[in-house]
């Protein structure tokens, strides 16, 4: 009985069933594996080192006529698994299983499973005339991956998991917003990064951005020397308004950033030659200005917040070529037309756009105010956001929290039972960036299963009742030494510095 | 020959000439006398006290077959006139002599004229199926004042004015602004104080706010009690932003208001009873959302900033009424109509208003970015705006700064030279509030002519080429001590308290 040895590992395969499941492998993969996966689409990890010796568990379930989800589980041996059960999600249109997200999870004694989420690779074109495909990617891929991973959970070790958590960011963030609105038995405890939710509004407002800077070349389009010209100015607009200059915008939301102190000046203006690499034209001051400004629709209606200044990635994501996911979206999901042209991009494709998300029923926006089902289950949920996230604005995030107080009618002590929200500053999409971004959202933010780590928060939460007042975030140098540290504020508090010791002290900062 | 005694004066009712002009009146006006105007509309001042010896001259100026302008000049008596001449704006929809400013211009020395704009009161009735009425409020009134005033100036005192210059406020800032971009060989210096300018989308933006919390008793309105909690919680959440907690927030395009802390909680949503004296609904919570952001039109476009948080008349001026100034564009300005019923109100009237504005080739919005015309002329523009206007929020004020800045590839350098825009913290609408609002824009602004009096700084600039770098607002007791002084900064830098010493100190602060 139990899940012991490789011997053990080796005989689930003919031990484990799950309805409408084909069991494509089963194998021991000791701990310090490089594991290699030649067949995986580009856009996905090609390689992952395990962490612990693991029975790994390939699956493939059917969910239609012409769909199914690719599942796989890294079980820990019997003496390391915590009796505790982890789902992952997934990122951006994929399609991709997070290999590292299932050494992170082993690592630390989860019975881990992911899933491909429906389809191979970082990519839209297998959703084009295929509906049981994007179902698979809306929601089903991870309530299966919920209900198969426990399945096989009481099968590998012969007893039931104690406690059901997720871990997701971005893609994976909505997937766990989406099993806390839909199946909040699901989970008993949630780590949503950098969600995703309303997506059709954020993947309209990336094809905005597009729109208003233009190909690479126009006059509305700025070269990745001027976006730099204009980070440093953010900068130096808006790092001092938490009270220290230390590169990091603790609150991103408070700046205004006025992009016209960059103007060439005069010179441009009578035709003379002016070198802009040192400076901006009139017309890439109006795109910057429409691009820190929030999307707006037909009839004045609100799409999306703006991008935040801070998260300087500005650069790589409008450099000048059509951005992959709203053509995937609009040419292979909304409109399935392969030549659909994205210089056509109007308000009316959002609306085109929302009308498909209601008719289809599937929520794909993952925008449900009523988090009351997960409450009265018992779920908790961790939502953290980096504020330098140049992908997904952090400002949705605390609109979603507005929006869940507003239609719950429930200031923030009676969302704190259940529900809060971290905002990460110096923290990039899901991660990297200048501050204090290790918090354990995944393997490459890792910097141990301690304090500070949004699973072991998130696990204390549920299983001690002791929720997170802020999230100890650590910045680690090349050999791993901390050199900073920051306690991230719970929403809607905001870090100050107070001094009087360096801003690298996390005791010198203080929520407001 | 000049203007030396009360028989010169009187003696200029058969002197004078002007084209198309009928001289109502001319009367000599010892310090100290209370004027009444027991006919004047009812919306416009009945009395006004007299603060130095002048000479009143009241004329007509016929404009076309249906309209015709009210002008009135008080001419100091030659030994206290300072040569200069003062041309004065009007207010809201008005239509009402400014005797106030009549009284300050002419205290200081200045031959001041003001004018009815064209029809009386501040309501917009007059413009109903009269056109040359609407024409004479656009732009034709203040321009003939300057023609006309320039005029009586050199018949009254027998030698031509040294330097000429505008002092408005609101309407009277839009005014101020309309002489810069159409003649700009009418002023030297202009004042321009919270210019109404975009007017069609201010009007239209207050009639949306209306829209969004609905008649008085509608689950979206507040009660006055409710606002009072309000702009607490604002001050609460963003009076600190300045390094501060006095009462004054110094910048308030920083403050992200987020209204949800006050929601009443989980028993309302019950259906129990909840005083919500002490609370808000989420509906409520959505209102005041909506009435903080910007104003959005068809096919997404931007109309007009948001309601600037910390202006604390929100309760008076969504009081549960239609709103006056919309409701009388609409019917007798727009749409000649009436019946016009602001319920109807939608982003389709504000595309009909541009349409109209476009097409009356009038420029009502007064929203031209190109001053150059001005600058070429030597003409020195003070804007200024209060920071707790409850009528006009100054983030317009701005928005055209950088409208300005782009349209002339203009740094700040460049428009310091003729155009300077200061940003006056605690101050309401023209006038009043809680912070050092005495900076000399109007009468009731007035602490004396000296350093940090917007009209006195735009003369210096004008002859001594020496341009304001703040504006030093007082703050008077009931006695008239000065209890604070400030200095207001100079846009786009804002004010921060850098101590040691007390916030009622200006050297407490600093602009960067």
């Amino acid at each position: 009985m139990g899940l012991k040895s490789s011997d053990d590992c080796h005989a689930l395969a003919s031990k484990v069933h799950f309805p409408n499941t084909t069991v494509l492998d089963v194998s021991f993969v000791p701990a310090g594996t490089n594991l290699t996966f030649p067949n995986n689409h580009p856009t996905c990890l090609q390689s992952q080192v395990s962490t612990v010796d693991v029975c790994r568990v390939q699956l493939l379930r059917e969910t239609g006529p012409a769909s199914n989800v690719s599942l796989e589980a890294w079980l820990p041996m019997q003496d390391t698994w915590t009796g505790r059960f982890l789902g992952l999600g997934n990122g951006g249109l994929g399609g991709c299983i997070k290999y590292n997200d299932l050494s992170y999870g082993s690592k630390y004694g989860f019975a881990t499973i992911g899933t491909n989420n429906g389809h191979d690779g970082n990519q839209g074109e297998s959703f084009y005339k295929n509906p049981g495909v994007w179902e698979d990617y809306v929601y089903r891929a991870v309530h299966l991956e919920a209900e198969t991973g426990k399945s096989l959970v009481d099968q590998a070790y012969g007893m039931p998991h104690t406690r059901s958590y997720y871990l997701g960011c971005s893609t994976g963030g909505r997937q766990g917003f989406k099993e806390a609105q839909l199946f909040p038995g699901d989970f008993d405890g949630i780590v949503a990064g950098a969600p995703a939710f309303d997506l059709l509004a954020l993947i309209y407002s990336t094809g905005n951005g597009y729109k208003i800077l233009g190909p690479k070349g126009s006059p509305t389009w700025l070269s990745p020397e001027q976006w730099e010209l204009v980070y440093a100015d953010i900068n130096r607009q808006c790092d001092g308004l938490d009270g220290a200059r230390d590169g990091i915008i603790e609150d991103p939301s408070l700046c205004q950033y006025r992009p016209e102190q960059l103007l060439c000046g005069d010179a441009a203006a009578a035709g003379n030659h002016v070198d802009t690499s040192n400076c901006i034209t009139p017309a890439q001051a109006a795109s910057i200005r429409a691009l820190f400004a929030d999307v707006h629709g037909t009839n004045g209606t609100f799409i999306y917040p703006r991008l935040q200044p801070g998260a300087n990635g500005t650069a790589g994501i409008f450099n000048g070529s059509p951005p992959k996911y709203p053509v995937d979206f609009f040419r292979y999901v909304l409109y399935a037309n392969p030549g659909w042209d994205i210089s056509t991009l109007s308000p009316l494709d959002m609306d085109a756009a929302r009308v498909f998300d209601r008719s289809s029923g599937l929520d794909t926006a993952t925008f449900q105010g009523d988090l009351s089902a997960a409450r009265d289950a018992g779920v908790k949920i961790l939502h953290w956001h980096g504020l330098a996230d140049d992908q997904i604005s952090s400002e949705n995030s605390a609109r979603y929290y507005n929006h869940v107080a507003r239609t719950m009618n429930a200031p923030v002590a009676e969302l704190d039972e259940f529900y809060r929200y971290f905002r990460v500053s110096g923290t990039g999409h899901c991660r990297g960036g200048p501050g204090a971004q290790m918090v354990g959202g995944n393997l490459e933010t890792d910097a141990g299963y301690a304090e500070g780590n949004v699973l072991a928060s998130v696990v204390r939460w549920v299983e001690e009742g002791i929720p997170p007042e802020h999230i100890l975030g650590k910045k680690l140098n090349a050999k791993g030494e901390v050199v900073m540290q920051r306690r991230h504020c719970k929403y809607p508090t905001r870090n100050v510095y107070k001094g009087p010791g360096p801003v690298e002290e996390a005791d010198s900062w203080q929520c407001v």
